[in-house]
This record gives structure tokens, C-alpha cells and sequence, in this order.
């Protein structure tokens, strides 16, 4: 049996651009002779539809193109078959849906199975719009027995929850049945490491049933998340047989017979390197956020410190320098050297500089509240003043071109709070807010090591990190050094650990309570924060749903 | 037996003041001779907890407070019984809590039963942190057969649900035991109507089951959610016996026997008038928040404006005209008849009005933008920059003083995307966002009918609603009359109904595709939106999971 694995990357809602997408991969196939093509989880109308899935008019869309879709194939060839996933509709008690696949051949459908486990944490809520299956029968395919599964339901661990909560599990139910193959098709969002994550548990699925996997991912950006692909095929041993590309979209030929595997050739490798996975991941969540949302250039406010260089650097890899305008918007407060470094930066990207003065705008601003406020300290006011003046310059630019203002903040400030809402929060879409500061220095060191020069200037590398809103200001004067921030906030953001334990990492207790309680009291901030890509095991945003007006103070 | 009912208003995370507070109403109800007390949902960490229920530190202190309440309890009285809300180690597979209450007594859990429902629709995410139990045995209390339920497990519907999902269904196996009381405690947040779609649940319970239901509710307002209250006892005929206060704490006492409710007089109406119930939840969300996140004293943009005009009363009424500050904040566009509504208004309410011209800054932006656009048409930016710099000004003087911004906008306005981002959208909490206009406009009325006077003066009730931005603008320029949008919306938002179906209420198809279109596209303001309180049984954020990058168009 000749199966083809589509790797695509589908457009949430654009139901014309997906199918089509989807009958061109299967047009190839067939020019390829594959008995078989599977595609990802929901890729009919692309993961995830959120509350898409509660209108009555987008269910009937994703009926109308499942149909479409059964008549075209049947007419690029009668004999291919195909694994889609879709919503299904639940006729019975329940949620109004199913999370689905359909094999379809011949403009039939064969089959359709049902996930049963349905993700409720993290950045998921299945349960919001699915009911889970009960059952999950092996198909007879040309005389191949398949197991046909979406997601999370081979993952052995949460097997265990749907047996005590449903008395089903799906991977026993399956291997009970003797099954050849097991298919899984799914559209799991990226994180740092987890494409190998992933592999692993395919390997020891397929070593402990001694059965092949045969595994489709989605590819692509949407919203916050980014979708790595990085399909691939396992056989019964659990040796890697074939890897799709990672952040792309990729099509790739296996033979399966019997169980067994032709290899042909050595699989692709994933990227060794951490960084240069981490810099597709971004690139990918980038340029498709900006063009899914209909843009084609974007505005960044470069402040001549890592950040905003980073993100420069990354979206004119992105979406071509050509359609980054980087802004430069200088105070009385900002250094020589920042204009300089942010200067050489966009010279050496190439891209457009506009530099802005905001020293009228802000007297304009001191003169007005000044008087109101006396002889009473408003540094703090002051400083916020800057930041939103500059995010107001941005937004105006944004308004009159239509072009996406990019975010530039990382983790570590979002964590801790430092930084102005309304002000450098400004920006559709947050590029590196799930990149704690250390790894914003890794990465951007990683870019110069690529290019093999000086790309981002070395003394943007090189200098004491400053939001330059008052004289001789540095990050320091309030937050403890990076190196010790991101270790604190690894334990407590990504691992919820308690404090007790965070300062066994070897941090005192007032350095770990303070940075903690900033980050509690950040909350009201991030509740506002522009969507960040995912690019963590525990990103803010849509997978960090913490209360505002609440009073919870750890004691240590 | 005698039962009291104590309708508190905890603070999510404050375990001490939770703690307290439950000891000084058991205090009260052991003065009283009860034999039984009866707290809320997750009362002893407040609901929602959110992700706080993802800490081991907080479940931790969830559990030692559970520990010091036995402890105290005891010492209050050996006899009196206390039914009382917590999370709950589940120490099998599946997700690590239940969502649990127990029944105490003489310093000992005598039981303890876990909810099976967990609501995963509009803004509940119950399934993210808790197993659902399989299983609620009846409780024998000094003779007395008692059903002990959480929330959603009381409820028909979603029972069958839990049947098919569970093969196990609480009230049918409550009822099969022959209990002669149900007791539910719940956490039920508000919405317009809600209070008697609740009451007609437990009515219809209460006859079609001839058993008698205790309700306990928490009260209080949490971030966007406001928590009415209204708990109440309904005899086995399905009469309401006792009917708690609505939007605060409450305690009320009542004799059952033999499944027989001893009444005493009539029982407290709910407010007859659907502005009386909005109102009394708008105060109550408005002054929890600010409170909870302590803060005394907020500001209020006054722009002459109905929407404006109403957040400034009500926040006059939730925490004194003492503590509003109204910022009047003129542009070259500013009517005089504005200035002078906005002043009188503020004279009324007896609240600080500062006036701040927006020119000097205006013009500012100005010089320094226009050189940049040379002769293209700037209108829209323009409009923002003044809107922007509105919102720099609140943000700056909230920053000097401490004080709380409310953003001020309306559902109708959010919903379409006519609105600034970072300008009239700025502020801590969105007092008034799930109010369509025309419902704006009702409550506004209301008031000065509740004040027998004109505390709104009239020209802001009569004149054509305008955001001055430029000469001559009123909203209808853009957006249909209000009655329209409103019903277009209702049927939008609240109802998720198809445009094909929307435009049988009898407005034409170009107006319906046209507002649904905003809606759609104006996503991503609402992502950076401050909080809104829900007041509908539909509002934008927590209940609201739209994609942004998404590209769904329906066909009429």
C-alpha cells in the first residue's frame, strides 16, 4: 500500500482555499499512484476554528465542502482514497459535535472515526465544542487493517483517563483488534522541543504494539500558535522512516505492507540546533499571521536595543526587508549610541528607516499634566508618557499605510510588568513575548552565526539592556539580572512551581518573592497584551488564564 | 431541621478573609440554632480561580484552610453542620481535582461529594482542572436523607449528558434513593434574566421530583463576572419560600421536616424590572472590581456623551462621587453643547471635573506627521490620534494618582470595531461593553426615573450620538441606526444565527452583511480589550473564542 502523507497549511474559515489545497495534494498522489493520501486533524476548515464551531452556518460550510470535496476526488481517480478531518455532526445528547475523520474513496464515504480525548489544557478547549467518541473500530482498507486516530488519542497517558472516564480507550481498543497500521492525524501547536517529544511517543507506541505510525501534523501559523508539521512515518520497530519539513508544507511517498516499512533512503533530519529551530518556528508564526490577516508590510518602533533589532531581523526574514519599516523615535533621554546602533541595524537589513523626534509631542504633553501634578513625583507618569507617545506615533503610521505594527516585547518584561500598556505593548501581533530575555541574546546570536557577520550590531549584544525613559536608566535598576529573572520565571510561569521550591534553584527568597509578585500584579497588563506566538510549554495568553481581581500571596 | 443559607462574597485567593468570613456567618447561624449551614461553590479560594488551580502551593493552602475551618468550626459549636465548596485531590488518574464540597461537623468531614458536570461553554472551563465524579450517594444528616449537589449537576439537560458520557446521571440516581431535600450550591454568574431562568430550573426539580431544593449561590463580583446571588429554597409544590438578596451577602434561615418547608411570610421579590436588575449588577461588578484590585478612587473620560454619562453615574453610585474623577477633554471638534453637558453632569453628581484641551498635543502630532503623509487624505489616523491622545492623558493621570481608568464603551461600538485601540478602549475595567446602545440608553433613562430628576441631563439623551472627531460626524454615518445594529447583533453575537436567518427580522441583506463583516473584522481591538463586565448571556471576551487570522466569510 502506497500512502502519501499532505502536510498542508490551511486557512481557519477559507473553505475554498483549503480545498483546494486539498485537491491539488491529492492530484499529486494520484499522478504518484499512492492508494492512499492523509491529511490533518479539522483540515477541512483549518485548526483551531475556536468559536467558529458554534455557528450554524459554518457546520453546514464544512458539510457543503465535505461534499464538494467527495465529488472532486472521485473524478481526480475512483481509486484513491483520502483521510480528511472535519467537524461531524452528534445527532445524539451531547455536544453538538464530533471531532472527525472521514475516509473517503470513489465519492463515498467509507469510514469516519471520532477522537475521544479531547484536550482541556494548556491552550485547548475541546471539550467547549466536542463530544468525545465512546468506540473506535479498526477499518479494513484493500485488506490492510487501520487504525484511524486523531491526536491526543494515542497518547498512552491520557489512554488511561478515557478508560477510567468513559471505560474506552482508544490505543487498547485498537491493538485488541490487531490492527496493521495506525494513522493519526493531528494539528498539534509547536513548542520548543516538542517535535521531538512527539517522535517519541510515536517510537515507543509503535515498539511497544509493534505496530508502524503513520503521522500527519498541520503546518503553518495561526493566531498565537504555530503548527510545525514534522509529520513522519514509524515502523514497527520504532525507527523513523520518513520526516516531513518543519514550519512547511511538504509531501512525501511511503510503502507500508503488511506492517512492514520500505525505507528508502535516510529520513530528513530535524535541526540540531534549538535556536534554528526556534527561528523557524517564529518565522513561520510571523509572516502567516500577517499574511492570514490580509497585511503585507509591517512597522517596528527600533529602539537601538535587542528586542525591537531581533524582531527587525526576523521579519525581514519573514516578509522580505522590502516590507519592514522600522521606526526610529528618539527622546531627550535616548543615548547617541541607540540611534546609531538602530541606524546601522536597518542599513545592514536593509529595510526603511524613518526616524521621529518625540521631544514636541512630549513637552506638549509635560506642559499640559505638568501644572495639574505640582511639586509631586511623577517619574513613573513620565516615563509611561514616552512609551505611549511612541506607540501612538506607531499606531498613526499603521492607520495611514495599513500596514501591522509589530510588538517587540519579550517574556521577562511581560512576565514582570515592565513594559507600558498601551505604549511599547502597542502592536497586532507580539513577535517574541514568549522569549524570556536570555534566550532573545541567544537567538540573536544564533542570526549573526548564521550569516556568518554583524547582522544585528555587536554593541546591540553587547550593552546593559535600558528602556532609556529617564537618565542613565538600566533594567537592572528594577528587575535582578536576566540570568536569574528567566530561571524564576521558567519555574514558576512554564512549571507552576511554588516559591518554596523555586529558591532551590539557588536564588534568594526575596529576589524569587519579589519577581513573583511582580508577575502576579502584571496580570491586568497581560489581559491586554496583543496575541504572542506560543513558542513555550506555558505561554501568556491563551494558555495562562489567570484571575485579575484576586488576592493569592504564596508565603514562602 | 433548620438550614441556614449564607450567601457570601469571597475574594478569589484570600483564603484568610474567605476563612472569617465563614466563621463569623456560621457564628450567626449556630446563634441562630441551626442545625446546618450552607456555603457556595468553591468557597474557601472564591470562584473562578482559574489557572491559580494549576499552583500545588494553592491547592496546598486550599487544603490547610480546609483544615483550620474544621478546627474552628468545632470550637464554634460540637453540634452545628457547615456544607462547604473546596477543590479536591483526586488521587487517581484523570485531572488532579474534583470540584468537591463537604459536609463538616464537630471538627470532622462527615462527607465529602464531587460535582460530575463540568460546564465547558461560554465562559467556563471547568474541564481544564477537574475529573468528573462518577458517582453521588445520598447523605444521611441526623435522620434527614440529602441530596448534596453542585451547580450544573442539578440540571436535566446536561444529566442526560452526563448518562450517555458517564452512564451515570446525579439527580436520577439522587431521586432513585428517595431523598427528602436536594441541597445544590453553586457559583452562578449573572446575566440578564438569568435569576429566574435559575429559579424555573429548581421549580420544575422541586415538582416534577416532589423534593424541596435548597439553593445557596455565590454572590460578588469577580474580574468580568458578577455573581447575583438570589439563593433560595423551593418547597416539593415548586413555591418559592425564601429568596435571598440579589448582587450582595445575605443569610436567611429556614425549618424543613420531612421534606416540608415551614414558611414565614412572603419571601423577598426579585426586582420586577429588568434596568433594576441591570443596574444593581453593574454596581455590584463595578465595586468589586475596583475594590478586589485595590483600588478606592477611578476616572472617567466625560465626552458629553450618553455612554460616558452612564459609567459616571454608575460609578458615582458604586463608590461615591468622592471617589470619580471626570476628565472633559475638548479638541477643536469638541461642540460647545458637549463641554457644557459634560460639565453639567458632573455638577449633578456632585463628582471632580478636570478639563484638559487636547490641541496642544493635537497639533504637535500633527506637525510632526504631516510632513510624513504629505497629501494623502489622513482623516483616519487623525480621528485616532485624538482618541489616542485622550487615552495617554487618563492613563498619565491615573498613573500619578493611583487611580482606576474605566473604559467606557458600549457593546455595540465593541462589536463593530467603532472604537480606538489603546484611545476610548483604554482602561482597567469595560464598565458598560455588554450593553448594546439602545440598552444604554434604556438604563440611562432608568436612573434619572429612579432619581425623579434630571441627573442626565437631557441634551445627552436627546442629541444624535457623535465621537467628534472631525466636524459634523455622527455615528450614523458609519453605522446603522442603533435600533438596527442592536437587533442585528443580538441575533449576531448573543445567538450565533446565520445571516440568512438574521435578515428575516427585517432588515435588508447589504445592512446585515455589512455589520456582521465589522463584527468579524474588528476581532482583533477585542483581543486587546480591557475587561468587560458580561451582562449578557453572550459578551465579547472570556465567553467569546474567536480566531483572528481567520478568513470564514458567510454567503447570504
Amino acid at each position: 500500500m502506497r500512502i502519501s502523507l499532505a502536510q498542508i497549511n490551511p486557512i481557519v474559515g477559507d473553505f475554498e482555499y483549503n480545498l483546494n489545497k486539498i485537491l491539488d495534494y491529492t492530484k499529486q498522489a494520484s499522478l504518484n499512484k499512492s492508494d492512499l493520501i492523509v491529511f490533518s486533524e479539522l483540515v477541512i476548515c483549518g485548526y483551531p476554528p475556536k468559536d467558529l464551531l458554534l455557528k450554524k452556518q459554518f457546520i453546514y460550510d464544512c458539510k457543503k465542502y465535505l461534499n464538494l470535496l467527495k465529488e472532486k476526488i472521485k473524478l481526480i481517480s475512483p481509486k484513491i482514497a483520502v483521510i480528511i478531518g472535519f467537524p461531524e455532526d452528534n445527532t445524539k445528547e451531547g455536544k453538538p459535535l464530533f471531532n472527525s475523520l472521514a475516509l473517503i474513496q470513489n465519492g463515498i464515504i467509507i469510514a469516519t472515526r471520532q477522537k475521544t480525548l479531547l484536550p482541556t489544557y494548556d491552550v485547548f478547549d475541546e471539550d467547549r465544542y466536542f463530544e468525545p467518541a465512546k468506540e473506535n473500530k479498526a477499518v479494513d482498507f484493500n485488506g490492510h487493517l487501520l487504525g484511524l486516530t486523531i491526536c491526543e488519542d494515542i497518547l498512552h497517558e491520557t489512554s488511561k483517563l478515557a478508560k477510567r472516564r468513559y471505560h474506552f480507550s482508544p490505543v487498547e481498543s485498537l491493538v485488541k483488534e490487531k490492527i496493521n497500521l495506525l494513522i493519526n492525524i493531528s494539528s498539534s501547536p509547536y513548542f520548543v522541543g516538542k517535535p521531538a517529544i512527539r517522535e517519541n511517543i510515536f517510537k515507543s507506541f509503535a515498539k511497544k504494539y509493534k505496530v508502524p505510525v503513520v503521522y500527519v501534523n498541520q503546518t503553518g501559523g495561526n493566531d498565537h500558535l504555530i503548527f510545525d508539521g514534522n509529520s513522519c512515518v514509524i515502523d514497527k520497530d520504532g525507527n523513523v522512516c520518513i520526516r516531513l519539513k518543519g514550519f512547511e508544507e511538504d509531501l512525501k511517498i511511503i510503502e507500508i505492507n503488511d506492517g512492514d516499512v520500505s525505507r528508502r533512503g535516510a529520513p530528513l533530519e530535524r535541526p540540531p540546533d534549538v535556536n534554528e529551530e526556534l527561528f523557524d518556528a517564529i518565522i513561520c508564526g510571523l509572516r502567516d499571521y500577517v499574511k492570514k490577516c490580509g497585511f503585507k508590510k509591517v512597522i517596528i518602533g527600533l529602539s537601538g536595543g535587542i528586542d525591537s533589532a531581533l524582531v527587525a531581523v526576523l521579519a525581514s526574514y519573514a516578509l522580505g526587508s522590502e516590507n519592514v519599516l522600522c521606526v526610529s523615535m528618539p527622546s531627550r533621554y535616548t543615548s547617541k549610541s541607540s540611534v546609531l546602533d538602530a541606524e546601522k541595524l536597518a542599513s545592514n537589513l536593509k529595510a526603511e528607516l524613518k526616524t521621529i523626534s518625540i521631544e514636541e509631542p512630549f513637552k506638549a504633553f509635560l506642559d499640559l499634566l505638568r501644572p495639574l501634578w505640582k511639586n509631586t513625583n511623577s517619574q513613573l507618569a513620565e516615563e509611561n508618557i514616552q512609551s505611549r507617545i511612541r506607540g501612538l506615533i506607531l499606531m498613526a503610521l499603521s492607520n495611514q499605510s495599513g500596514a501591522l505594527v509589530l510588538s517587540t516585547g519579550n517574556k521577562s518584561e511581560i512576565a514582570t510588568g515592565y513594559c507600558t500598556l498601551y505604549g511599547d505593548m502597542c502592536g497586532g501581533l507580539a513577535v517574541i513575548s514568549d522569549l524570556p530575555k536570555t534566550t532573545v541574546y541567544k537567538l540573536a546570536n544564533y542570526v549573526n552565526k548564521k550569516e556568518k557577520k554583524e547582522l544585528i550590531p555587536k554593541n546591540i549584544l553587547t550593552k546593559a539592556p535600558s528602556a532609556e525613559l529617564k537618565p542613565n536608566q538600566t533594567d537592572e535598576d528594577v528587575l535582578p539580572p536576566y540570568e536569574t529573572l528567566d530561571k524564576i520565571l521558567n519555574a514558576y510561569v512554564e512549571d507552576h512551581l511554588p516559591l518554596s521550591e523555586i529558591i532551590k534553584i539557588g536564588v534568594t527568597k526575596d529576589i524569587v518573592a519579589k519577581v513573583c509578585n511582580m508577575i502576579d500584579l502584571s496580570e491586568y497588563k497581560r489581559e491586554q497584551a496583543a496575541p504572542g506566538l506560543k513558542l513555550t510549554s506555558r505561554s501568556f495568553g491563551y494558555g495562562w488564564r489567570m484571575p485579575i481581581a484576586q488576592r493569592y500571596k504564596e508565603t514562602i
